[in-house]
């Protein structure tokens, strides 16, 4: 893989593009044994990719495909291939019609956009301007993908299935995700519980409160490997028990939605350090309207009493972070926005105290037709680690809450 | 740079480590030109290795330097040093002591962190076992860090000194931040404006809706630096007017913080189709509840009148989503949360059309002291974007409402 731009190099961003990228060529048997990042100057990304040729049969290239003068790929790639670059008729047109579409005037420099080292393919970009590139260089394939993440995402399916069919085995990876336990203690069970074969990798996966068992084999045919993993993910999920909110491309809050609407029922939710980071992680899952009411972000104390109808008495003996607090919060917007079930958070994201209670301290509550149940911890880190946590606890509480 | 670890081409982590020490080196005057990953084989470390030194005069190497099997930086070193490994009794003896310390019995495996390549000197590791490594490899130099993030902060420190005197030099970025103007409309504002002279590198970063202008040289002080950019960054910032928000370290959501707190002024939110995420982004701002009172997700459509004050005529008359809805919207989070601002959106984040609208529609308002002031615009891309750029839009109309 060769990732191209100076902001790369610069670490104005972080290369998201090439663990994304590594975990799918990995997917269609083809694992990747080096990836750079270059800037943007023709004569650095042809030395990339010719080291790269070096190295593999496929090389995949994210980034500058831009219209600026930074976007130097195609020029690179043209000269690797000892080819000179073409202007496509067809993706002129393509482009004024993409521009057209916004209402939006076409600057000049898009037309760079239209030329392709002869010889390349253009491949469709629906998300955005610049079609991706594949060529054949030597006897090795060469591609060139958008860098802006969802962009690669919309052009790499092409370049993926290609890939999948000349690879001629599958890879295949199977995942349990955890939530409400420690890594250390995900990695005792699992220990204890299997033996991992030969031809099977068994990684864990920790992050923002969620810890991830992640089971990677190659085979012939996805069949094949899923007789081989099937059988010890199941006995990993037995053995985990509830700690597991779901497998493969289950995320916790779809899983979530996904139960509250077998349920046929709602939720609300009333957020203070959060701000909305509940409600935004509910509703990023397609059909969400379905279950989610709305919410409440109670961020300022009077509008917990205000806004939610915790009762003043309690504000004034516990405290806007207590349990007591989340559970009349939980109660008060469950009642006001007419939901099943009302969840509640309230704690202290740092980096200052609150009330006297250290960073970190979070009282959950999910308010449901059973009656109130609440949990108080400890979260680690600084101000948005602690509400990436608060998030995922509160989420999970909610799950382990529902039927 | 190369960071080693099959974790990071599997896709596993992303390479966080390239960015930070990106922009470390950067600022001592050493910017990167090349930048790979590698996996755990002594072969593919040392060809790395190898290349980089083709490219440049110093080479970071991070990962690689631990306890297991796995762990072959020093091997790799040691063979392109063209030198063996030694087993240092002082290391030895220090590792010794750290287990000693947190009273652990020490591994027998842990002994191979004493290796060091002949001629290399140790770094100390104050926050884990592994040295990190210096050799001068030919005329060139090359550290090794330990990969775990802040355990490379803390070894870092003394090759980052050394690196300074070297460089003789000092890098310094200013960046102009844009919202509400597309890539290509601002390149071309830049191009017509200034002409980028040598040793100054021009580039554009955009994502999420905001277009940053960054401007990098190498001067031999910091005040050399700044004055040949502050001058081009004054002449672009003059040309691109109000689409410019901020500069350097500068965020939206910082920004409209900060405009809030000098005016005495506070906002509420009313969102629906991002639904929290507006004031999720306000409050990542540390300070940012002297200013921010709360928010209502109106996610469901009754609640836009029952929660935020919608009157019924004006949603059946225009819909839930319409200018008149979000006006109404923003006027009645602003008297019912008792805000100086009121901040709302309505649109539909897709992939289904909402009462008729495609996705990507949205309606934004601010409500305030002076009026109501609406803005309706299509957003491009698929769920996830259209909220992401649904933030931005809504910050940068409260940001160009604010005296």
């Amino acid at each position: 893989m060769v990732a191209v731009g100076d902001e790369l190099l610069l670490g104005d961003i972080v290369n998201g593009n090439a663990a994304w990228l590594g975990a799918q060529l990995a997917a269609v048997g083809a694992p990747v044994v080096h990836s750079s990042m270059v800037g943007d100057t023709v004569e650095r990304i042809a030395t990339a990719v010719r080291r790269a040729l070096e190295d593999a049969d496929v090389v995949v290239i994210t980034g500058g495909l831009g219209p600026t003068s930074d976007d130097l790929t195609r020029e690179a790639v043209a000269q690797v291939a000892g080819v000179g670059l073409v202007r496509s008729p067809t993706i002129e047109q393509e482009l004024r019609a993409k521009f057209a579409a916004y209402g939006v005037d076409m600057p000049q420099a898009v037309l760079k956009q239209a030329d392709v080292p002869e010889g390349a393919a253009p491949l469709d970009n629906p998300v955005g301007t610049a079609p991706g590139l594949r060529i054949e260089v030597g006897g090795a394939l060469v591609f060139a993908m958008p860098g802006p993440p969802h962009e690669l995402t919309a052009v790499f399916a092409v370049a993926s299935a290609e890939l999948r069919t000349l690879s001629g085995g599958v890879g295949l990876t199977r995942t349990l995700h955890c939530a409400g336990t420690g890594e250390s203690a995900v990695a005792e069970v699992v220990e204890r519980t299997v033996t991992v074969p030969e031809g099977v990798d068994l990684a864990y996966l920790a992050g923002g409160g969620v810890v991830r068992v992640r089971l990677t084999t190659v085979a012939p045919s996805e069949a094949d490997a899923d007789a081989v993993l099937a059988p010890l993910l199941d006995a990993l999920a037995d053995a985990l028990g509830s700690a597991v909110f779901g497998r493969d491309d289950d995320s916790l809050p779809g899983v979530v939605v996904a139960r509250l609407l077998a349920a046929g029922s709602t939720v609300a939710v009333a957020e203070s350090l959060t701000a909305g980071l509940v409600g935004a992680a509910l509703t990023e899952v397609p059909g969400s309207s379905a279950v989610f009411r709305g919410g409440l972000q109670v961020y300022a104390t009077d509008l917990k009493a205000g806004l939610a109808g915790v009762p003043q008495a309690v504000l004034d003996a516990h405290g806007a972070v207590s349990p007591q607090t989340a559970a009349a919060l939980a109660e008060g917007v469950r009642s006001r926005l007419g939901a099943t079930y009302g969840l509640a958070l309230t704690g202290v994201a740092g980096p200052d105290e609150q009330e006297g209670h250290p960073p970190g301290t979070l009282h959950l509550a999910v308010a449901g037709p059973g009656g109130t149940r609440t949990r108080s911890v400890r979260l680690p880190g600084d101000r948005a680690r602690v509400r990436l946590l608060a998030v995922t606890s509160a989420l999970d509480l909610l799950r382990r809450t529902l039927p």
